[in-house]
């Protein structure tokens, strides 16, 4: 089973490409991924664990660094189209973070980052008539764990600290797995910080 | 059925907040789509060339004020979960658009907008099993519309003149909709300029 994330970081500042090079260094020296980059994304193949860790520890280095900046990313398991890797195992971690993301009802009991993040997110379980069912119950677990603020077209709107949202968007990625072989997430997380016009 | 696109614009320089404000200013007045903007994305609910042109449109406009423009859009047509609206209608329109698109196999033909970009797009047709042959067809067709680049893991690389890269989007949009109901596409483009480290 392949799984991981491409994802790009957009710091809205002049000093885009330094930001994004320096946060791209908290993945340097990772084992327990394979990381690559291009000019428009950055993939990270591994565990749900490892890559849901992984992003957000680059995008939390880049609100370290400057105010405004927005991490757009696509998280995929079990595609047909892509080839194994040993990387991605073993699965029994992977089943053990889905039960523990599963057995967190409240998020916002976690422990705080000290970011705080307005994101959207988007689930699309694929090949299976009833996927309908795991993105209403998906919403719906968004509420118990504290981060659901309100539905709009083709996404659902969340906040919270940035360690709820990483945690709910984890919980809902690995949960919906459980119903189809094939799932992807997508996410548009934002520094929520003032914005001075 | 629902047709639409959330998007967002991501110039990566300190004058974000004008050039975005600038660039959204090209969907003021249009009476053939739908528009409401929040603090993380833009929705466009239209049948999809209106839909699609609207956001090539914001895109050229972004490129013309600044060399580094992302935008990131999710485009979604005949979600069960969302309202029917009259606007996204006639069909027939539609139906016609993805006739054109079809017939169009040769993308680097169109006019030049003058506007190069890189971009990697990923499509979802849901809830249906036989839905890696619509993707597969879909990035064979990318070829033989001359943007197709390289396939990477969750998406693949296009490229090319905005106008071709847009068509070739809406094409796949178009035609995947004929496999199933429920179709998302996802895709990031690139202002294709040099970066100054």
């Amino acid at each position: 089973m392949f799984s991981g994330c491409q994802f790009s970081l957009y710091p809205v500042t002049d000093r885009f490409v330094q930001i994004i090079l320096g946060a791209l260094e908290v993945l340097k020296g990772r084992t327990d991924a394979r990381i690559e980059t291009d000019d428009i994304s950055t993939l990270i193949v591994g565990p749900s664990e490892q890559v849901f860790a992984a992003v957000q520890a680059v995008f939390l280095k880049a609100c370290a660094e400057t105010d405004h900046v927005v991490i757009n990313a696509t998280f995929s398991r079990g595609c047909p189209g892509e080839p194994d890797d040993p990387i991605c195992q073993p699965d029994s971690a992977t089943k053990s973070d889905a039960a523990k993301a599963v057995a967190i009802e409240d998020l916002t009991k976690l422990e705080s980052s000290g970011v705080p993040v307005k994101a959207q997110f988007a689930l699309y379980p694929l090949g299976v008539p009833d996927y309908m069912d795991t993105i209403y119950a998906e919403i719906e677990a968004t509420k118990t764990e504290g981060v659901f603020k309100r539905g709009k077209h083709f996404v659902t709107r969340i906040g919270g600290d940035a360690n709820q949202v990483f945690a709910a968007l984890q919980a809902a990625f690995d949960r919906a797995a459980e119903h189809a072989e094939h799932v992807v997430l997508t996410t548009t997380l934002l520094h929520d910080v003032p914005i001075i016009i």
